[in-house]
């Protein structure tokens, strides 16, 4: 498709302050916020804001703006929504803002965003329209950026990784990094992708709260073509909006 | 061997500030700081300190000290040695203390060194042995903690990780976490050590400098018994010495 070039393709499996992003990252947090920022999108919301706090998500509140988010994995008081990617996709939010509060994912994205040129929302969900965006926009480098749990590696992020890794790789030449090469062995090892989503300590947690069914909708690989990308920034919180390809100014009929 | 029990075997794939080591941990920095310090042991030497930096290191020098390190992969300027483990094994270091100041290693083993009950030196070239320890040792944990390069997963790491998971498992019945199974998946997609060690970005470095030849001996698995073990610090170093099954007093026949 495109001529031979070396970009390079890497995945860091936890975020670390000290790295840089000089081209295209994707923002995995595959249980659940990338999954459920794509469903939002899917059920027909304008944008996605992601809030670094459940404080911030409360303060944009107002008749056009939802907002959603977990605390324990359960929806926060005073919030309209949860994180659940099932009740994203069936909510009544055309047209509309939702304001997203997570932990993790939320990290990563304002990491990558302190830096990159163009940041975007990746699941298994999306994963073949992120990857393919991705492929698209870099010039030299896509960056795949799992946002792990608590500080530690996260089995269903790093799955992700390699499934993106695997796709971006058929489309391209690519220089592989340490990050990839693990990402794309954990790929591998596991080919069906609810196994090792539902062995990771996210999935642990979300059965603990009774929100297993969550899981399988995560696994699903390239159900949806919407992928949220990074479009600026109101205050503290970026804007996410569904990536439009071929159209020059936005003439808005979500 | 043991009872079943059910101890937790973690794999951290990087070092993080915020988490801490109730038990035991593994060390790995196999290319090529934990191998190096157990072929400096297997040398002779009475003892390893790990120093913070170039200029501890250099503080230290005495008659019955010798200090070993790199810089960009080379020995620094008044060093003894390199940090090269075919050098190290061929060291003059009986009974001599060897001072070692590498990065990511030293890193490692000193915020492991801050909670741990025990902190082990672990690398391929002493997998068995320090495996069966970790094992032996442990009574709720053990948790491997690879030392990466630069704030980002090394591939030699992960896969030395897997295979001292492999190992441990074999002993005993442990409950794995996200970061276990991406070593244990990129240990199995690898069957030959030399592979992942080769394609890692620090072989890459020591190719820059030459010093390629240190890969295959970094790849032997369980060709040494000796175990560099956590005993103390002096300053801001801390102090490894051979561990010794069985004596209860040191009679110092190395």
């Amino acid at each position: 498709m495109n001529q031979p070039t070396s970009k390079r393709l890497r995945v860091d499996l936890l975020p670390q302050p000290e790295l840089t992003y000089p081209d295209v990252v994707l923002v995995v947090d595959v249980i659940r916020a990338t999954t459920t920022a794509t469903a939002f999108l899917e059920a027909g919301a304008s944008a996605i804001y992601t809030a670094a706090s459940l404080e911030q998500a409360r303060a944009f509140k107002d008749h056009d703006v939802v907002i959603a988010g977990e605390e324990g994995g359960l929806m926060p008081a005073g919030f309209d929504y949860g994180n659940s990617p099932r009740e994203a996709l069936e909510a009544k939010v055309t047209g509309k803002t939702v304001v997203m509060a997570t932990t993790n994912g939320t990290r990563a994205a304002h990491l990558a965003a302190t830096t990159a040129k163009h940041v975007l929302l990746a699941s298994l969900y999306n994963a073949h329209a992120a990857a393919r965006l991705a492929h698209e926009l870099a010039t030299e480098e896509v960056a795949i950026l799992c946002a792990g749990a608590g500080g530690k590696v996260a089995l269903d992020d790093t799955y992700t990784a390699g499934v993106l890794a695997e796709f971006i790789q058929l489309m391209g030449l690519y220089d592989l990094q340490d990050g990839t090469l693990i990402a794309l062995a954990t790929r591998r090892t596991y080919p069906d992708p609810l196994e090792p989503l539902s062995l990771s300590i996210a999935a642990q947690s979300l059965q603990r709260v009774g929100l297993e069914a969550d899981v399988p909708f995560c696994a699903q690989i390239a159900a949806s073509p919407a992928v949220p990308m990074l479009e600026g920034r109101v205050g503290d919180a970026l804007i996410f909006r569904r990536y439009q390809p071929q159209r020059t100014t936005a003439s808005g009929e979500d």
